[in-house]
């Protein structure tokens, strides 16, 4: 099949994938009403071309913290990508690498930092979720440092784990070949599905910190060094309040749809934050 | 089947109903209209939440007419729940305290009044239906007022059956083996189908009184001595009005779609009636 | 079956028409986009009903014209009803009879005025299509008067027949035994199709007079004593023109979908003609 | 098969075109949400009717550029129409003569301009893409206006072609017996498919120039002595700039939603054009 759009990608891997891993990556929370305005809000967006403006040369590079890239688009975290192909989170920092693009690495990737980081040339960032145990928390972020993690990437929209009746329906789990290796400390590196539900769900209520407020952006400014991106904002009122309080860099997101449904669409949050603090 | 949804209750309800009941419990009014908005309206709802406030303790306890309750949800009067199951009202009763939410007992409900109340714990509410025999509907009300229940909760939309086109088409009626035990004194115990119409018009044309007004509401409340709550108000004006009659709480609520079709959706109309008499 | 609504009604009738008749009566212009507004805008139409008004007593009835009717609904003119039912227009004006509502007959009807007037009770005003042959107009405009008819209902939006491609296809065509008797003087009394073309077409085109103005209102009621009420405006300016040169009465219309496509629904041009002349 | 609308055409152009032309006449760019606005916009359109008028004289007759039509109605310039039948642009040449309409004849036709031109009657305007070689643009131009094309359409919304997947999933290519005669200096009278993607891609990428700006209207103007239209404005403030470049003409054109997908329908398009030029 010639691959030449999204849909081609999702069609394809529908056929590649066993149930628990597809179910797992397409699923969004609850009815997936979120999830569908996701993409649907884009199709309404309208564009008004102008022509007649010489465009022999064009370009979209930009600099982010400091950093240049060929366009203003990264490849978000995206957990346990083993489960999809053995190379993993590897094969989508070599993609990152080639597009000239930031590569978020998930605290949940199946492939340890240090190993993605050896992939020559790629700009990682690391995505935090900050647990209970703040001393683990602290040791996992210092090491993605030590690894060349040059920011940090603090996920805000998930102090439980969304509502998702694909990941229960299946039962998901980590495959026993697969493991967190960022979760070794915390004796949480396997993923089993618990009772007909979602491995995630006990894995994340054991270990996420519910409490999270402000001041865990300085935190995590301090203990490692890197500027903090916040991730999961979807108000102007917040994304101000995280500025205040030392984030670097805003990502509007709604988690894909997959933390709280109902929620607006990602992309039509944008032009608000971007209004409040994107000249900061 | 893994029951994770209100759908996966109606598939489930499908497979295990009589057509006579699926039909009574499923149906709305005329086209369905309102059947439908009541469920898309809520689709449409969009919320926008804050990030960062320390979520570990949370709490939607609530306190109504001087009840403490889990959650502001309650279980709205449904008719012959027998229908369903043959525990019928009594296992609504015994759900109800397991979640500690109020329970409002329909008037045409398939298990008398004393023996749901019976169930250790529970809440009751008891909904009433104004007859045009009034000696009878005062009778009815003490009986539930002495057998516990708490409050009253007046129907207001419902003068004349609603024109439910299912079940006129199946014939609604009451099965031989069960009863109205509120109607024994009315004679309309039973609720046979008469010439392919459902029972329930006759049984309504008969029986209840469509010249209601504002001041039922005071009649009721004196002849009960508890408070009455107002139900199938979709307006703010006759919030208002109904708020100037004593009325001590109001359901907004359009019958689930079941009685005048083409009206609002409930979940729409709310906000005005709230901002009405919302801190009355 | 069990007929309880306008849907059953037209499934039956797909059952038991033919393929001439039935895409006749169901067919609109061209892609029939004003067909279906026709329907679809009555579903957006959202009801916000009183309760505790006391309905025991209701009415519906009306005065139109000095005559009094049980509700303010009448039955339009529709052409050829012999196609149908062999008994077609005085069928129908036993139904008005029934229910007290005024029967307009059309000028192709397929029974005689003066058949249909012999119905006990019947209140006929008759729908006049103005011929290029103004003579023959005339007498049949007075034969119906003659017969009983109280009112005339001229129709304006048909200058042309719509672009039917229903009855394009089938090539449709009034059966051999059927005729209009109102167009024997005219030698049209017979609408075969031509060359895959509607016969009514042909039968407009040849007929029917397109230079018809406001003066034509006036015209009808000195030849015919009776109050002219003009079928076919959709427009408030239109209205206030037609009121200003004698129309008694307006009937907003779009001719079912079937003239021009694309034209509002007629029921979201009525607000703005009957503000503009609704208490003329 | 009767053939009564432009559905029709194209049903009976998907039973009778094989899938290289078919997929590239009904294909647009991307998600194709630009090529359905396209036709879903038109069905949006209400019409507001009036009557009584005397309508037994009309006429859309119209005059562009000095040239009298009979509707304001042309034949946009399509390519390689001898994909679909070895008459190609003459037939359409004919059809335009029967018309009486203006036919726009497209730089990629698959009949020479002269050719075309001997069509008795036709009134053909030519449809410029400016190359990257000049001379050779201009030598296009010279030729076509000698053979008697008596305005340019200039298309400025094709920079580079659209990402057409339709095209290319099937490899589209212009048959080897077919070539672009007006190309034959160019050495691209051939459109041979590569790798798996349209030979319209390389094509464009390899001959159009994409540093075109408001002076080649001028340009246009100055070496060919005939009137330049602008096609492929969708803008006011584009339109205003076109009108003071020289131009002489402005199509409102999204390129049949072929180029840039998201962009407005061009019906949305038009008024706002209109309003700032049309009376230029």
């Amino acid at each position: 099949m010639n691959i030449l759009n999204l849909q081609d990608i999702e069609q394809e891997a529908a056929l590649r994938l066993d149930s628990n891993a597809l179910e797992y990556y397409r699923g969004g929370a609850a009815d997936e009403l979120t999830l569908r305005r996701n993409r649907s809000d884009f199709d309404d967006i309208v564009l008004y071309p102008r022509v007649l403006r010489d465009v022999s040369h064009r370009s979209l590079r930009c600099t982010l913290l400091g950093q240049t890239f060929d366009m203003p688009i990264g490849i978000a975290p995206t957990a346990m990508q083993c489960l999809a192909h053995h190379e993993g989170e590897r094969a989508t920092a070599h993609a990152a690498v080639a597009m000239n693009v930031p590569m978020i690495l998930s605290t949940t990737s199946t492939i340890a930092v240090e190993d993605v980081a050896q992939v020559e040339g790629v700009q990682l960032w690391f995505q935090v979720y900050v647990y209970k145990d703040r001393a683990t928390t602290q040791e996992i972020v210092q090491r993605a440092v030590h690894a060349g993690c040059t920011a940090l990437v603090l996920t805000v929209d998930a102090p439980y784990l969304g509502k998702r009746e694909r990941e229960a329906r299946i039962g998901f789990h980590l495959p026993e070949h697969l493991c967190l290796p960022h979760y070794t400390r915390l004796q949480a590196a396997h993923v089993p599905a618990h009772q007909g539900e979602s491995g995630l769900v006990r894995h994340f209520a054991q270990n996420i910190d519910p409490a999270l407020t402000w001041n865990d952006i300085l935190w995590l400014e301090k203990i490692s060094g890197v500027p903090v991106i916040v991730k999961g904002i979807m108000r102007a009122d917040d994304a101000i309040q995280a500025a205040a309080y030392g984030a670097r860099g805003i990502i509007v997101s709604n988690h894909g749809g997959r933390q709280l449904d109902t929620v607006q669409s990602s992309i039509r949050a944008l032009p608000a934050v971007a209004d409040a603090v994107g000249h900061c």
